[in-house]
Parts: structure tokens; sequence; C-alpha cells
């Protein structure tokens, strides 16, 4: 478990090195939400996510000279891979083979040592803690850390700084790290508001786990939303999440691609698929109609533009008549 | 012509109605560019270009109750339209019949009444003359007027006060009335400041222009950069860019998808065809070696979802081996 404390900590810890991301406003989408919508723009966050905060929270408490290990195919592999560079660590990154080259490129990148593991047949868990008891090095888990937990926090932080009358919070839930870190920060400063998670229909673990009361696995969802592919809560994030966030709703993958299309087209902003989920929560009426200023985290920007334009073709064909 | 003043008088008229937009800075851009890279997002100003500055300065000088007219496929006419609207003046914009629908549904959003015209056939100054003679409206023009390229000189006029110690000022070029006004300030306040326009290679009128010493016709362009479409530079554009414009370079169309691939994917910014070149240059060293730092006006956003994906699936398409 979490308190505002660890969060605030984080954010001295962050301070400098993560983005203070911009809160972006639009008239049109203030008006297809029936509300006042805050977008927080965690793609334009340092490597292009807010996975970036969490790690270099974390690792900034690691003694001088400890290096880390991380299992991710995503965000969370660039972000550890950034946050010990900057910090003078080495990165071992375990990475499935069928990653996307750019993901692998962009965690070489940042100076990244990747491993290869087959996603089928390995158990990439059992050889992380292999690797980092062999070699020495701190397992950096994606979600299931209270450090973690408490630098995805400083995203509400920050919000809830930049804007002062909020009725709701929406945030995107795969593991649910975000989310707790960042209900922690809400119903701490200001319990009257309302914190609703956002899943993609075919990742609905936690919408399962939190209404029936214990954790429930869904195996691995097949949804573009790839950032949101946890099979089921963490056991930390659970114990947070339900005793604090007040609802879970879940958007189809038709929706995340209109969602997608539309920052693209009237906010000019890129979002990976798991980034839109709360916009289009939004857009399709799944926040109950709030009584007052709807806060949203965008929280990634990492799709390829041919990706991107995969998924917009697909919908746009979709989309012409027979 | 115009001179400074002119410029600070149009920043005070747009002030708190037109949006300050941020400079943006990558640290992959500057690898890239051998140079301090700094983005001047106009990509993310009201209607989505920098249109919305001299449109927006022209409407503040005329006369309560004075209706205007516009003849544009684009970003003017979408300018105009809101400019037209927060003043309360009605607007009537000449749009081509074969222009896109989203950018006629955008005009029409922002309150304008939209007249259709045939591009191949009809004489679109001719009746949008005709039309401002019988009904008493303003004819505002897309660059060829003072009070709009004024307006358009905001942008360095910012740029300039965000950073400090510029070396060139890149801006792309369509009829010249952004260059015209940015290089009105950048050789007023700073005449050591090199100024570029960058321009289509099918559209190179503007570079043939001030070769030749006199203004050429190069015909309708083909070209992806809609936005740079002119025939030739205006009048007083001309007049303005032979005086104080360093170099005009070219890019192609290929170069121009490789910069809109490499902002949607590393700062995560939408930006249309012709708001890219810019970068385009930079990144395939047009732009002569820079001494000092770079600043890249990215002009505007106003590019479909759908017909990004058609751009970059082409280029995406033609990468493949065959």
């Amino acid at each position: 478990m979490i308190a505002l404390g660890d969060v605030q900590q984080a954010a001295r810890r962050i301070d400098g090195q993560a983005h203070r991301t911009p809160v972006i406003r639009s008239a049109t989408l203030d008006e297809l939400a029936g509300a006042r919508v805050h977008l927080k723009a965690e793609c334009l966050q340092r490597a292009g996510a807010f996975k970036f905060r969490g790690a270099y929270n974390k690792l900034a408490t690691l003694p001088r000279g400890r290096d880390v290990i991380a299992y991710s195919s995503g965000n969370h592999a660039q972000a550890v891979a950034l946050a010990a560079r900057l910090q003078g660590r080495r990165a071992t990154i375990l990475m499935p083979a069928d990653a996307p080259v750019a993901k692998l490129e962009a965690t070489r990148g940042y100076g990244g040592e990747v491993i290869s593991f087959e996603r089928s047949s390995d158990d990439r868990e059992a050889i992380a803690s292999a690797l980092a008891a062999e070699r020495g090095l701190e397992l950096v888990r994606p979600y299931d850390d209270p450090l973690v937990m408490a630098g995805q926090g400083t995203t509400a932080l920050e919000l809830l700084e930049q804007v002062a009358d909020l009725d709701v919070v929406v945030v995107p839930v795969g593991g649910g790290g975000l989310l707790a870190g960042c209900a922690t920060v809400v119903k701490a400063l200001r319990p009257g508001i309302r914190i609703v998670g956002v899943e993609p229909e075919a990742g609905n673990d936690t919408a399962l786990s939190l209404a029936g009361g214990a954790r429930v696995n869904v195996g691995v969802p097949s949804t573009i939303c790839d950032g949101l592919g946890a099979s089921e809560p963490g056991t930390i994030t659970f114990e947070v999440n339900r005793r604090l966030v007040d609802e879970i709703v879940t958007v189809s993958d038709e929706e995340v691609v209109a969602a997608m299309a539309f920052l693209f087209e009237r906010i000019k902003l890129v979002s990976e698929p798991s980034g839109a989920v709360g916009v289009a929560a939004l857009m399709s009426g799944r926040i109950g109609p709030p009584t007052g200023p709807v806060g949203v985290v965008v929280s990634g920007g990492n799709v390829g533009a041919a990706q991107f334009a995969e998924l917009i073709g697909a919908e746009h064909a979709a989309a012409l008549p027979n």
C-alpha cells in the first residue's frame, strides 16, 4: 500500500527529470462530452508515456552502482532503459522475440541491453528472477511495486495542481499501477472527486476483480491496447484500487480507434491505443453524466506512424459502404 | 510593405485570442540536424494553423458590423470563419467544389457560409470581388495584405521571445505571407539571424522569383503540400521577401512524408504536409551547416487521420522490398 507522502516524495525525486506534461483543452471535446475536459498529455512524457515516472522513482532509491532488469514489450522497457541511463546504471530488458522492431530499437537507443524470450513457451518472470539473482540486478516490476505506483501517482498530483475544480478523474488500467497511484493522490487530497478506471472490453480483469472482490485472471486479452494487456490485476495494485476506485468502465477497440482519430484531427496529438481509452470512454458516453470538469490521462503516445495508418485505414475501410 | 511596428500592433490585437503556441524540443531531431532545433508548433494554433493570426488581425481593424468574404480551400477559410465568429461578423467563404469534406465542414462548423466554385472554370478572385461589391463585404486576401502579413509575423515575434540565441529561422512558403511577416520581425530585431524559406520542389515559384528578380508563375503545382500551392508569389510579399530573405530551399514530397512520420513518432505532434516542410529541409540536410540553434515553424496540423494514413501507407508500401 502507498500513501500520499510516497507520491509527494516521488515528485521530488523525478523533479527536473520527468516532464511536467501540459493539460490540453478542446472546445469540441467539451461539447461531445457535455463537460469541461482537461487532457493530461502523458504522451508528451519522456520516452513517450507515464511509465518514466515510476521507473525513475524506483531507480532513484537504489544504491549507486546497482544495475537493473525489467521485462516488458512496451513502454516500461523504454522507461527503465532511459531512467537507468540518466542515473548511470546498466539496464537489461527482457523483451518477447516478436516485439515490434521499433520498440526494440527504442529500448536499445536508450542504452538498454535487450534479451529475447519466446512469449509462448518461456516464463519471463522466472527468467528475469534467475538473471537478477545470477547477475546481481534489481528487478523493476512494471506495476506491482509501491515505488513504481508512487511514481505514476505524480501524474495526478500535477493534474490537481494544474486544474482546480475537477469532478471526475479518468485513468487507463492495465496492471493498475497508474490507477492506484492516481487514486491514492485524488482520495487523499480531494476525496469528493470520482475516480474512474478504463479498460479494453477484452481485458476487463480489473472490472471483474473489483466486482467480485478477488483477483480474476482473464488470460491474454485480444485488443489493440497492447499496453493494457495484463491478464489480472497486480496483488498490491488490486488492494489499493478495491479501496479507492469508484468505478471501472470498458471500451471497444473501435471506440479506441475513433478516439485516436479525434485526438489526431482535433487536438493534433498522437496517442497510442492504450493512451486513448479515457477519451474513448468519454466520447462513447461511458462516464456517467459529469456534474463538473473531467480530467483524463492520455497515458502514452508510442504508436508507429505505419501502425496508426493501419488502425485508421482499417476503420476507414470499415466505414465505407459495401 | 510592413514594419516591425505593424507586427507589434498585430501582437496586441491578437493577444488573448490567438494561442501563444509552445516551442518544442527533441534530442533526436538535434542529432539528426546537427544543431539545437526549436519547433514553433503552429499546428497547435486555433483553427489548426498560423493563418488565424493574420485573419484575426485583419478583421480586428474593420469597423463594427462589417462582414467579410474570403476564398480558400484550406486553412485561411477556417481562420477567417473563426476570427469572424469571435468578432461578431458574418463570413462568406468561397471554396472549390472539390474541397475535402472535412475542410468544408470545419469552415461551416466555425459559422462560415460556404459558396462553391468550379476550380477549373471559375475565376475565384473575380467571383469574390463581385460578391464583395454586391453584398458590401470586405475581401480578406490569404497573404497579399499588409495586415495579414503583420499578423503572421507575430509567429516570429513569439519565437524570438521564447528562444534567445537563434542562428537560423526556417519558414514554409506558399504565397509568402508567413515568410514576409517573420522576415520583417527577424531582420528588425536580430539582423544576424539567417532566414530561410522552404517550398515544395513542384511549387518553387518563390525560389525562381527571388533568383530571377521578378515574380515567376509556375502554374498549379502537383504536390501533397496543399497549403503551399500558390502559382506565384504575392506582389507585396515578393517585395518584402526579395529584400529580407537569405535563401529558399525546396523539399520533395517523399521528404515531407518522412518529416510528418518523424513528428508523429518522436514528437507526438500532428503536422499537415505543408507544415512539415521545414523539418523535412532540416532532416534532408538542405539547410546549410548551422552554426547555432535553429527555429523551425511547423505551420499547420490540418490533415485528416485517413489522409495521413494514406500518405504514410503509400510511403510504407514504397519502402517495402519488391
